[in-house]
């Protein structure tokens, strides 16, 4: 845990949160700022900033993301339909949270991916 | 291997492609729209299309497909500077080939997420 770490603080109930789904690996919440009917978070228990850190350690938690994905998107009602996952990485990209997370949007056709 | 998906064909070398990386689980090709200065497909050897399909075999899988994200990042220069990843499925989400991938976009401050 980072304790200047605001999903850290969430997923640890620091700070109060709609927690939608939470297991062994992680936790989904709704983005403050959704971009799309359905815009969720999908966020690791541990703290992990990038993909790049922990190669071993994170291959399980990507495939704890990926299960609370095929829930996630089951529940929101947008698996038939579809939905986008997107992973932003540093600067470019404009991951805001600087603690690994995946973004499930959907509800509506979605546009250019960035 | 699906006889009519060209993912399998490009993969299977029955299309040639110019494969940046190959490995056990996947294959690295540029797309050929490209939508920022890096952009890539990282596409399962073996015919998936979506990520609800086969739980168990699809963990390794895209496990492996990190891996190769990582090595492209450094390869492409935009492991520092930052990147995207993206997983479309279904019709909302503009998903054009049913054999699932991995777009890695990179090289400019990238947009809204769709």
């Amino acid at each position: 845990m980072d304790e200047e770490c605001i999903f850290c603080k969430i997923g640890g109930g620091e700070i109060p949160a709609d927690i939608l789904y939470h297991d062994d690996h992680c936790f989904v919440i709704r983005d403050i700022s959704p971009k799309a009917p359905s815009h969720l978070l999908i966020i690791p228990n541990d703290h992990v900033t990038y993909l790049t850190e922990t190669t071993e350690t994170l291959a399980p938690v990507l495939g704890g993301m990926f299960s609370a994905v095929r829930e996630m998107a089951q529940r929101e009602g947008v698996a038939d339909d579809g939905y986008r996952l997107v992973i932003n990485q540093g600067r470019d990209s404009g991951q805001q949270v600087p603690h690994l997370h995946m973004h499930l949007l959907g509800g509506r056709p979605l546009g250019e991916m960035g």
